[in-house]
């Protein structure tokens, strides 16, 4: 197997909203089909247990995740859609490559040092105040995942681009110690030209601004929302500018070239917010109406999702355990025979 | 079940000798046999890792205490002895449990707080180098090897007893979290009158200061290390104190009440050197010489090992899996339906 292999991980902490699926789940949904890639998808619910105590959120959240990809055509045979917590060997991983990670190396992480800085600013006087083992050693279940499945190419954020680092560190020690060439150093691929929609009220469109439109509400819901997108105070019939406004925005990330420039046009000879709220709605609507039945049935079908997260995760189980009793022996646990 | 479950780690990086035998292992094996308790006994090999990069050394020191064991006499039709890394819910729940515990916690860790001092001694600019997350986050583990099987009792040194404290925290902080009882509160079971056997050269037998008498060496070879026991330069014929003695400490360790007394009786005769080495190992030797020849089979016999160790891995993961699948649920993992 020569293809390149490409792993993303899915945090399931939350619902997928319309900025999620422009910045992260189209584009891995479309590089998935490329025939060249061989693409790992997981829902990380390990890495979940970091930010939420709250086991009913996690639950919702990796049926929501799961139901919304599907709903959306990832090719389940083509890629290896599975749950990080099915693969039993990620946690056994982490444990090896616990033994070979400088200590050193996760105080540097910028998410441990942000924690440390917060209780800083407070003037806290315990400066790990708050921060469980888990979020410091999250960098090292990361490598684990990204190495369990030697992935070349791993597409992230700006802000993972050190925790790649850091697995690369890791395998190279590992490699280094035990003498062979056991993990690839994967690479960090950051798109610059990701889309970060705008939100409700015109930040980047969180969870954490409770600002969001998820993706598959109803069709009353969705226009309700849209219609609480805020705008400013110009008239219809005044002329308005398409760049920075947040209604545009979504629009050009959902139309064709052609349909963006009719709107842009539109904008120009002074379309109502209104009106324009209304178009957004049904460029929206005619695309999702189909996969929000899709995801509909599917999250009243938890079984058929169980099924086909149970296919992914005996597909990954495949590679992932006859590797690990390699590392096993490698470091010398395993059989005796 | 309403035993008493008591948890026995045995850390795999070196190879059982005399002082281990008196110390731990006799009275682990005798404890075994209470038919009011539950024994657990594991191999300690995932700890292994944290000291040894070595996996020659971690794979002889495996088989050695497995064949070391079982040729005393433990029975595993009563207790269950297994080895850790052949229970992948181990690392699993090691995983949930770093997210409930503080970081801070393993801050204050003697083990890690003696490594940092040593590099602050030494002048090095990083007080953490040299210390591998494995080595940071060791309590974390050893906490899952404990609550995994909902042990009561934990017999340990006192070097010990604060890692015993860290895994009552961690399992309060779980039970707290997610609102239950999910894990029983260990205690540590000190030994105030342990055995500590002298080694070759007058301190402590241990392995650190290469002055130990494997339990299984040959006869020729016992013969040859008790008489390198270090000894005064008394005469045959002059009075000898027993106290402070190394030879009349093993001794001692070895024999019926009636055998010191008489032993101690020809110190204050005057036996010479030579002649209680020939005692000593007489003694050792009578006592050893039955489960030496059950030693050397078993280590001849690979396969029998693995076969022991498989059914103990098997009643093991008996409790530990169906344990992790509730465990998975309450924090909001496990399957959908």
């Amino acid at each position: 197997m020569n293809k390149t292999r490409v792993l993303t991980g899915i945090t399931t902490t939350g619902t997928p909203h319309l900025g999620n699926y422009v910045g992260a789940i189209k584009p891995a949904i479309e590089a998935s089909q490329d025939p060249n890639v061989r693409s790992y998808y997981f829902l990380a619910d390990l890495h979940a247990l970091i930010k939420s105590q709250d086991p009913q959120r996690i639950r919702d959240s990796r049926l929501e995740i799961a139901a919304t990809w599907l709903a959306l055509g990832l090719d389940t045979d083509n890629a290896v859609f599975y749950r990080q917590s099915d693969i039993p060997e990620i946690p056994e991983l982490t444990w090896l490559l616990s033994c070979v990670c400088a200590k050193g190396l996760m105080n540097r992480a910028h998410a441990y040092k942000a924690a440390v800085a917060e209780n800083e600013a407070a003037g806290n006087q315990d400066p790990d105040r708050g921060v469980t083992m888990g979020l410091f050693g999250y960098p090292v279940l990361m490598a684990a995942d990204i190495l369990m499945f030697n992935a070349h190419k791993v597409p992230v954020g700006r802000d993972q681009v050190q925790h790649l680092e850091m697995a690369r560190d890791i395998a190279g020690r590992f490699n280094h110690l035990y003498r062979g060439e056991y993990f690839t150093a994967p690479q960090a691929v950051v798109d610059e030209h990701v889309e970060v929609l705008g939100g409700l009220d015109g930040r980047k469109m969180s969870k954490s601004y409770n600002n969001t439109i998820p993706l598959f509400v109803s069709e009353k819901k969705l226009l309700k929302l849209i219609r609480k997108i805020k705008t400013n105070s110009l008239e219809p019939g005044q002329p308005k500018d398409p760049q920075g406004c947040t209604i545009f925005q979504i629009y050009r990330a959902f139309a064709t070239r052609e349909q963006s420039e009719a709107m842009r046009r539109r904008y120009v000879e002074g379309i109502g917010w209104g009106d324009a709220k209304n178009e957004l709605f049904e460029l929206l609507n005619a695309q999702l109406r189909d996969p929000r039945e899709r995801y509909q049935a599917l999250m009243e079908d938890p079984a058929y999702i169980e099924r086909v997260l149970a296919k992914g995760a005996e597909k990954a189980r495949a590679e992932a355990a006859p590797f690990m009793d390699r590392l096993r022996q490698v470091v010398g646990l395993g059989r005796f025979v």
